[in-house]
C-alpha cells in the first residue's frame, strides 16, 4: 500500500486553488461530479476507451475532463497525469471492484477516504470481526449444513453482486441445493425488511453528532432492487419454482427510496457510532460516506449484515436530497457532501486527514 | 376531557407573538421541527430522560428547547411549563400510544386538532361505524370463523402495530390458525395495492377544494413498510412457511413513496369529503393532518381499512415536498403545513377553531 | 389523419404569443398544466360535464380555463374552440384511450408529437416490427401453447391496463388456464425486475446526447405499481390461490419511483437511441416524451416488452424533478418539458417539426 509520508509528498504538490474531483465513470460518478461541481471543483471521469455519451444528456453532471485508458488495470500508470491535476480520487464500488484491491492500494494518487479499510470490508471473516468488536447484531453463522436449525443464505464467496447466493429454509433444502466446492458461508436468513442506511463520518467536522473524533451523519436510506429476487414471487413460490427448476438470483439492478419509522433512529446512529468508534482502533477509521446494510426484524431489532465502506450506489436516488440530509442542508447529495468535506479540509488544512 | 372553556382560558394566558410548537422526540417529530421553524415558531422537544443524540446530526430539525419527563405519564405534571412556554402540542402516533387516551385526554396544554376523535378512531366498532356513516366501502366483516367464504385479515384487539394479525385464505385455514383468547376482529382480506393518503382539513381556509366548511388538501401518499410480511416471499409462500413454522407480522418499521393514477384522484378526494363531512357531525370534526388507509383493487375500487385521525409517520417521506404537494406550494411537507395552520390561525384569532 | 398541410394552415392563424397548452383532464394532467404554467403557458382542461374539483386542492396545477364536453367522443366538434384559444394539444394514454385512435387522428388540432405513431404503438404486431428493427432484445413468443418451453404470459389483445393478463409457468398450467375464444399473445415471462424509463426526444434540439437529428435526455425511471399482483404474495403462491380459485391480475393503480445502476446507463440510453432512430426511419420520428417498458435480468441485459410513445404516468412522481432530470435542469418535470420543446420552437419558428 502507498504510504501515509508518498501521499503527503504529492499533496504537498498540489495546487490547493485548483482541486480537481475525480472517479470512474460508472456505480455514483454522475452525483460525484455534480456535487463537485456544485462545490466549485473542476471534474475529471476516468473512463474505459471513448468517454461514455450519456454524461452528454445530463449537462450538471459532466466532467470538464476525461482521462482514457486503455483497462482499468492500466490506471496505475496515469497516477502521474492524475497528480498532474491535482486530483483527489473519489472511490467507490466500481472502482475497487474494477482496479483489484492490490492496483487500488497501491495508486500513487491522492484517494478520499481510508484506503486500509478495504482489508477489513473484503474479507467476511475481517468484516464479520469488525461488526462483532463493534457490538452489533449481526446474523448467527453455521460452520456446516448439519448445524442449521433455521432458513439460511449461502453466499459463495466469490459470488458478484448477488448471483450465486441462494437462500434454504430448512436443513434438507440446503442439503439438496448445495452442489459447488467452492468456499461458501452459510448465514441465518433474517425474516423483516431490508434498510441500507447511508451514513457519512467526518473526522474534521467538531459539531452535529459528535464521536469520539469528528462527527456523524446520515443522509438517507434506500432500498436495493435485486434481479430477479424481488419480483420472483409473481410466477411462483420458491419450492414451485425450484420444482421447475427456476432459482431466485440476487444481482442489484438498482434502488428505491425509503425512510426508517423515527424511533428506529437512536439505534440506527448507535450502529453507525459503534462502527466507526472500532474502525478508528482497528485501523484508524473509515473515513467518509459508508452504509450499513441491515434487515429490520418485527421485534424492531436491527441486523447488521455488511458495512460498505464508501458511497453507495443508493444513494443515487438522493441527488437533490433526502428525507433525512434535507434536514442538514436542502439539496444535499451524497456526491456533495463528499466535495465539501474536501474543501473543508482543504482551507482548514488538513486534507491529510481525509485522503489517504 | 378538558374542556374548550378550560383550553380557551389558558390560550387567553398565551403570548400569541411567541407560540412555541411541541411534540414529544418521535414518530415524525422532525418534520413537525423543522416545518415549525421555517414558519418562524419556536420548538420544544418532550423526552424521557436525556434528549435523542439524533437531532445533532440534523440541525434544521433540532427543536430550539426539550423538557425530560421521567415518563411519558409524567407528562401530565408538566402541563404548567408547557403552558408558560404558550405551547401548542402536535399530537402524533406515539404521543397518544405512550400517554395513554386518557391521560392525553385531560392534558391541559392547547393541542393541535380535536381531541374528541380519539374515542371515535381507537375503537373499532366506533370508527366503522364512522366509515359507514361517511359511506366508504370498508371490508367485509365476519362474526365467526364459520362464516367466512373467502380470504381473511385477523386482527387481536390488543395488537400493536400489526404483529398478531394473520391472514388466512379458507375457512379451514382460519380455524387452524385461531388459538388465542383475546378479542378479535375477522375482516375480509382485500386483494389489491395499498395506498396510504396524507389528507389535510382546515376548518378556517375557505378556498380550494370546499367542503361544507373549510376546505381539503391531499399532501401525499406512502405504502407502508411491514416486516416481516414485506419481504417473506423470498423465503417461500405463506402455506410452505406455515408448514415450517414460520408466519407473517405486518410490524410497520417504515414507508416508502408513490403515486395513484390519476384517474382515481376524484374519488380520493371524494372518499376524504366524506370522511371530515361526518366527523363534523359526529363529533364537530377532524381537523389537520388525517390518513384514509386504502387499498385500490383491479377494479380500480377504494377499500378503506383505517382512519389515523393526525399526522401519520408515512408523511416522513415528504420533508420537502411530495408529488401532491409541490402543486399546493414548492417543498410543503405535513410538518409545516400544520405550522402554517397555527400561524395563520393566530393571526386571524382563530385558534380555539384548531386546538382543543 | 389530419394532413400535415392542415395542420400547417391550422398553425398559421395562431397567436404564436398567447399559445395555450390543452389535453384531457386525466393522466398525467396536473403536471401538464403545472409544467405549462411554469413556462408561462395559458393552460386549457377538457372535462366531462363539469371540471373536476380536485384542481381546487392543486392551485399551481389548475388550468385557467376548462372546455366542458358531453363525452369526449364530441370533442371533435369543439376543435374550432381549441384553434380559437391558439392551442396545442398533449396527448396522454386516457386522451387516446378515450378518444379512438380514429378521432385522435382526425382532430383538427395542433397535437404534440407525432401522430403517426399511433398506428405502430397500438397494434402489437407493428410494434413487435419496431422493436425488432431497432435490434432491442424483446421477450420471445409463442404462436401456440404447444410450443412454450418456459414461463410465459399471456396477453388477451382487447385487455385494457393489464386486466386479463395471466402468467403461467409450465405448458400444462397454460393450457388449464386458457379458456377464452378472444385473439391473445403467448410472450415468454422474463424474470428480472421492472424498469419504466422516460425518456424524451427533441427533433429540434442541437446538444447533449445526439441522435442522426436532435437529441435524446433520460428524464426518470419509475416502477408501476399493478393491482393485485404486486401484492398478491402475502396471501400465498399462485398455486396455492388458484386452487383456492383467486388469480393476480395487472391492473395499474399507481407508480414507485427508483434508479437503475449507472453501469447500466449506457446502453438504456443505446435502447432509447435505436427506437428513435428507427422511429425516424419508418413514419418521421417518435417526438417528445416516451417511455420503454424493460425487465433487467439477472444477467443486467434489458428486456423491452413495450413502447408507449407519449408522456407515462409514472413521470406524475417527478412534479418537482427526478434524480436524472436533476443532472439536466434542477426541478424539471417532463410535464415542464413538453412546455420548453413547445416554448423553444415557437420562438425558432419550428413548431411544425413538434406537433402533427
Amino acid at each position: 500500500m502507498i504510504s501515509k509520508e508518498e501521499i503527503s509528498e504529492i499533496l504537498k504538490g498540489y495546487d490547493k486553488k485548483n482541486i480537481t474531483i475525480a472517479t470512474i465513470c460508472s456505480h455514483s460518478s454522475l452525483q460525484i461530479f455534480h456535487g463537485a461541481r456544485r462545490e466549485g471543483f473542476k471534474t475529471l471521469g476516468i473512463c474505459i476507451g471513448q468517454p461514455p455519451r450519456f454524461y452528454d444528456a445530463f449537462p450538471l453532471a459532466k466532467p470538464d475532463k476525461f482521462i482514457c485508458v486503455e483497462s482499468y488495470k492500466a490506471l496505475l500508470d496515469y497516477a502521474d497525469d492524475l497528480v498532474a491535476d491535482s486530483a483527489i480520487v473519489i472511490p467507490h464500488g466500481s472502482l475497487v471492484e474494477y482496479l483489484g484491491i492490490e492496483r487500488f492500494e497501491s495508486l500513487a494518487v491522492p484517494t478520499f477516504g481510508n484506503r486500509r479499510v478495504l482489508a477489513w470490508e473484503s474479507d467476511r471473516e475481517m468484516e464479520r470481526e469488525w461488526m462483532l468488536k463493534a457490538g452489533v447484531n449481526v446474523p448467527m453463522r453455521f460452520e456446516k449444513a448439519d448445524d442449521i436449525d433455521r432458513p439460511v443464505i449461502v453466499k459463495y464467496h466469490g459470488a458478484k453482486g448477488g448471483r450465486g447466493f441462494f437462500i434454504a429454509k430448512t436443513k434438507e433444502e440446503l442439503q439438496s441445493k448445495m452442489s459447488s466446492q467452492e468456499k461458501y458461508t452459510i448465514q441465518e436468513f433474517i425474516l423483516g425488511t431490508r434498510y441500507y442506511i447511508h451514513f457519512f463520518y467526518s473526522p474534521i467536522k467538531p459539531d452535529g453528532y459528535r464521536l469520539s473524533k469528528g462527527s456523524l451523519e446520515m443522509l438517507g436510506i434506500d432500498r436495493r432492487v435485486e434481479s430477479n429476487a424481488d419480483e420472483i414471487f409473481r410466477i411462483g413460490s420458491m419450492k414451485e419454482l425450484a420444482d421447475a427448476g427456476i432459482y431466485p438470483s440476487f444481482v442489484v439492478t438498482g434502488n428505491l427510496p425509503l425512510v426508517l419509522r423515527e424511533s428506529l433512529l437512536p439505534r440506527a446512529f448507535e450502529l453507525g457510532e459503534r462502527v466507526v468508534e472500532t474502525s478508528l482502533d482497528l485501523f484508524g477509521g473509515m473515513i467518509g460516506a459508508f452504509s450499513l446494510e441491515t434487515i429490520v426484524t418485527d421485534e424492531l431489532e436491527f441486523k447488521v449484515f455488511e458495512i460498505s465502506a464508501r458511497i453507495v450506489a443508493g444513494t443515487n436516488l438522493y441527488i437533490n436530497g433526502s428525507p433525512y440530509s434535507d434536514f442538514v442542508e436542502p439539496g444535499l447529495s451524497n456526491g456533495r457532501r463528499i466535495a465539501q468535506e474536501i474543501k473543508r479540509a482543504n482551507e482548514l488544512d488538513l486534507l491529510e486527514e481525509i485522503v489517504t
